[in-house]
């Protein structure tokens, strides 16, 4: 049992939109550029060691990723890698900063659908100057009465959005792709969920037990499920 | 006239504590490291051009400026750099992001003597990997009843975070070095304000016009004037 839902609210990166394949790409254009001088596999070993070891310093998103990228360049290659090379992964970096934001195929639909009859909210974990943008390019900031750029995602970052929105916990509904970051905080708190498993989504963020006893978990396989999960959940207290 | 103030909110770096340095420090660096082959005065302007232009890509803050000096040392080299001479500005980079926290002379007093009667703010801008490292580094954050990393310091920051206390502007004191982020928008909203100017101030946080029409401006020379200055205000209500 849960309650009637006011606010749904969408995580952004791999759940309306595909964001994992910018960084892939980026990774790629350095294995194909230092390779076969160099070991594709122990490149992407070296680059999977340093980005674990640099997130004390720098955290996440694309400029760590990028300062990772380099360091990666210059041990792989023992020093010797060249400014020429090293522009090139520079480019690559900007490259990423102003991708392309490609929308899950109902992504647009799904929000048409809900926003007239739901206050929709936008939350999504990292950089406001790395998200804002994505956001705008995707098109979708219309559909969200609330946009949240934050930078974790656990129950107290939940709590402060409800009580700046003056909103009980079960009257909102989180949906995103990351158990850690967007189902077990807001389960923490006494919120719903529907949990939208992306395929490529990064170890890190699903190294955690979805069981929990409070709250309500529901799991999807697509989007376009969502309207008639919800309208079901609704119906129960009309 | 203004109010009896509540709480009093302190701008970070370079209010608090000195931060300026160890983007002077990194720079200074790059600057030995690739002279005397390369001109200083070249390299100086190089690196302020490269900023400027990344600013766009990057936004602020240690890590957007480390991919600037890597970017800088390719330019101004023509890409003939090397691997380990990136391998040091690197270094500079993680040297930055865990670098000592000097504070002012007076900052950890005039906490002291302020906190047992008001409620103390601290509200920064930057990312949270970047500042909340900084202000644990700081030993300053157990005089803070509340704490805030923001993205932008606009009026509609501040209106957000009166909110969230439920505290009427004109009971609000704002204290910083900056203008453009710690004064202006504090008085565009009703709130009071205390400028502290740095002398290193970088230029584009000054250039703005500090007259206006609404709100309380103060200013003083050093943060030891400012119990005092406090106080005078408050009487003013006894």
């Amino acid at each position: 049992m849960g309650s009637k839902i006011d606010v749904i609210a969408f995580d952004a990166d791999d759940t309306l939109w595909h964001n994992e394949w910018v960084y892939y790409e980026a990774k790629q254009k350095l294995i194909e550029q230092l390779s076969p001088e160099y070991n594709p596999q122990d490149i992407e070993r070296t680059l999977n060691e340093i980005e674990i070891n640099n997130l004390k310093y720098y955290g996440y998103g694309i400029k760590s990723f990028g300062l990772s990228l380099i360091e990666t360049a210059v041990s792989v290659t023992g020093g010797v890698v060249s400014g020429d090379e090293i522009k090139k992964t520079i480019k690559s970096i900007k490259e990423m900063l102003v991708a392309e934001v490609p929308l899950f195929e109902n992504a647009r639909q799904v929000l048409e659908i809900l926003s007239p009859t739901f206050n929709l909210m936008l939350i999504t974990k990292g950089e406001f100057i790395e998200q804002k943008p994505k956001i705008d390019r995707s098109g979708l900031a219309g559909y969200f009465r609330y946009i949240e750029i934050v930078a974790e995602k656990n129950s107290q970052t939940y709590l402060d959005i409800l009580n700046k929105i003056n909103l009980q916990p079960e009257r909102f509904l989180m949906v995103g792709n990351s158990l850690r970051s967007d189902i077990i905080p807001v389960l923490e708190i006494g919120g719903q969920t529907v949990h939208i498993p992306y395929e490529d989504t990064w170890f890190h963020e699903n190294q955690v037990d979805p069981h929990q006893e409070i709250g309500f978990y529901h799991e999807i396989e697509d989007l376009s499920q969502l309207p008639g999960l919800i309208s079901g959940i609704n119906a129960g207290f009309d």
